[in-house]
């Protein structure tokens, strides 16, 4: 494949385009053309165009030549553009895992499942086998960017960058950091070693994508519980010379959280042990915040760290329900994962279907929050608009990336799919309508209905086309 | 069409048959042959026996002639026989409004949503195209089994019974009864309407399919805050008469409970008022029961009527989460419904993922269980295969077929799907594998995860061929 920083040619794209560019609310652009330039940037959204229009307009408006232009058209009223999702928490690691997590709970699964997996990737061979699977799945589902956790081993995780910037998925990659509770055989022998092998990969991706413009490293201390102290000072000076971004679990499972008090006895609560270290800051993506106190969210906040929030993966391990709206009512920003294999679905449509759900849960009969009051209880599920919101915008504020990604505006980068809800038949007989994917769209469904049928049946055959920076990525 | 009473060919089926006997545990029959005879009746299960072995001792055992026997093989290791899924709550009318559900809860989601779509299908055009698509969809899903509410209008519930009867699925077919708390557009005039009403669609299903063989009536009180008690008598005695099953609601929602209390001021409890008027028999279905007391569960467990679990719907309409492990150990069987268009989802697969799923939320932390001893929370966790169980064996009990079909056994009938998993690339190279589904086989799980992984990420796709009484429905 060529590589993603190839200049490639001109594009238009013609159609309806649907983003949501605030909480709550989906804008739809019909006819509408959007200019992207060789570099992959949105340089003219244009209502109210047509390709003819386009041609004659805005060529010559933006200089460009009609044979360096190619131009995509959304082919009938059931096709739509919309961002690209973005998975901000996502084990690539631990893909083959996906379903396979029986009855067990965070700390079993970690020694049962999850360690012996991640430690076999140091076989290469199985580590590329395993990452191009993960990636080219999350591409067929739609997610143009990624916050990828890889495993300790320095060689794998740099051939997950590598894999990631030739197939073209927007990534930030993970050399995972833990030098106590995994087994003997899959652990740092020091924090030292830890620092080194994080800057190994740093410099890997450093000569493969100098900018780290489509593959960024990430500094990945695994969870309080698999880090010393030490650790975790030595992670966060490293954050503070080079600027990189974070990420780790917090308060996701009870025992965990247990855990995290006995390791750490001086610590007022999992999040301060991760602020008294110096690693809570604006920098930091924290997976799942399932269980964290009053006290904790005030203070992530008050930090402006990210929350990746994974509803499949808290269902699946029988950790909880976060409570989004209350982080989001806190100013924090949140973001959907998959979080790959705590959680079963490589999907963030999936990851958004069920945060409604899960939101249901929380305040269903014997949820959560089931003893307030109807108006809270109302407030706290979360819509469709809002739950799409996190899947595409609320994750690139997360990863740090709101200016480039995450809606259709100019002076953004084209991180995209196109979308297609199958056909209403009128001119075929009934009777001899092909399924498409899992949907059926009788023809009367309003735009909101529409979205609502995608998020909730909707998968990656609906997912016609995917494109990082201005390149199709998956088709 | 052909009528699905067309005697068909002998058939052998060879491969890996998988199915769930009893609760809790999968039998797996790898290198057997099933035979079916032509009225759709499995006559023999051979083990270690190939296509050869098949023909050279099975044929002459059953004194079938080598002309006339079609031969299905299973054409890898990854693909396997699986009985048929059972879906024991079905709204056919609502599936149009499928994902369409926005925020609202039961009894605003019935106003909202529900009565105008069902009112709407007196257009005996409209209701043509969404039960055919109905049916289809679910057929591809697998499911051979439905048991299925239409509307008020008889011509339409009748046109879904021709529609199944034609397109092979085995339905039962529900002409909703209700008197009250529906739109005046959309109500039973009166008792006695209903039970006219009730006796055409039998009278009609009788005359395509005299003996019910595969499609059946069932009674239909929608629920008690639709129905006067007057109404719930004249169906009870219409039951009585003729011996047939029934279906309706129970206890869903916190609003819908108080509604019956005031109601039915003399019933003790809705499972009481059900009792009283003397339709809490064993061959009432009754979906959803998210909220039943010990005692009511003690009298529908004593009065051997059945219960649909609903898990995609009760999450959806913030209803909450059943108990499925109190009433199974209460002796009381259960299925699983996909309740659309309360469920989001046509598939059987995904009901029982889900029930997977709001298991673990009944005593996640929080939950409704939450308080529990770690025993006894472990206990409520439904495993892979306790789910399997509900979607099949449990299902054909509820719906009182559970010598007919849900198991592979020789006498029952062959309704069944071959499940692909897709395939593990030897000779090709890794980089051109194509997505098959949803699903990534590495080529080293144990059937165990083989399984997990169909449960939680498997669809439609994976399931290649369907049948029922032997005819094949969907390929």
């Amino acid at each position: 494949m060529a590589p993603s920083s190839t200049p490639g040619k001109n594009q238009v794209f013609i159609g309806t385009f649907i983003h949501a560019k605030c909480l709550g609310e989906l804008e739809y652009l019909h006819n509408t053309a959007v200019c992207v330039d060789a570099s992959g940037t949105i340089v003219a959204i244009e209502p109210n165009c047509n390709q003819q229009k386009a041609v004659e307009t805005l060529y010559a408006r933006l200089g460009w030549s009609l044979d360096n232009v190619a131009i995509t058209v959304a082919r009938h009223e059931l096709q739509f553009f919309f961002p690209g999702f973005i998975d901000t928490h996502v084990h690539a690691s631990q893909y083959p895992n996906v379903g396979v997590f029986g009855k067990s709970t965070l700390l079993d699964w970690l020694n049962k499942y999850t360690f012996p997996m991640e430690a076999s990737l140091s076989s290469l061979s199985k580590a590329r086998r395993v990452y191009t699977r993960c990636i080219r799945r999350t591409l067929a589902n739609g997610t143009t960017t990624a916050a990828y956790y890889a495993t300790i081993d320095v060689k794998a995780t740099n051939l997950l960058a590598d894999l990631c910037y030739s197939m073209g998925q927007r990534a930030f990659i993970g050399r995972v950091c833990m030098d106590r509770l995994g087994p003997e055989y899959y652990l740092d022998e020091s924090p030292d070693h830890a620092i080194a092998a994080t800057r190994a990969t740093v410099e890997h991706i450093r000569r493969i994508d100098s900018n780290f413009e489509l593959v960024s490293p990430i500094i990945t201390p695994r969870f309080a519980p698999a880090c010393s102290s030490e650790m975790l000072t030595r992670l966060s000076e490293l954050q503070k010379q080079t600027q990189l971004p974070m990420q780790t679990h917090i308060s996701e499972n009870d025992n965990e959280i247990k855990l995290v008090a006995e390791l750490f006895p001086d610590g007022k609560s999992y999040a301060d042990v991760y602020d008294t270290h110096g690693i809570l800051n604006e920098k930091m993506i924290l997976a799942h915040a399932v269980h964290l106190t009053e006290e904790e969210a005030d203070l992530v906040a008050e930090r402006k760290a990210k929350i990746a929030h994974c509803p499949c993966s808290n269902s699946a391990l029988t950790s909880g329900v976060a409570r989004v709206r209350w982080l989001l009512e806190k100013g924090i920003q949140v973001g959907l994962g998959t979080d790959m294999s705590g959680g079963y679905s490589p999907s963030i449509l999936d990851a958004a279907r069920q945060a409604t759900i899960v939101s249901n849960h929380l305040i269903a009969p014997g949820g959560q929050l089931s003893c307030a009051s109807q108006e809270e209880r109302d407030k706290a599920k979360l819509s469709i608009e809002e739950v799409l919101y996190l899947a595409t915008k609320g994750g690139a504020q997360v990863l740090g990336l709101a200016d480039k990604i995450g809606t259709f505006e100019v002076g953004m980068q084209w991180d995209a799919q196109l979308i297609d809800l199958g056909r209403v038949p009128d001119d075929v007989a009934e009777d001899d309508y092909a399924i498409h994917g899992n949907l059926d769209i009788f023809g009367w469904e309003t735009w909101d209905e529409r979205i609502a049928k995608w998020v909730f049946n909707g998968d990656d055959r609906n997912t016609k086309k995917v494109w990082v920076r201005g390149r199709l990525v998956h088709e």
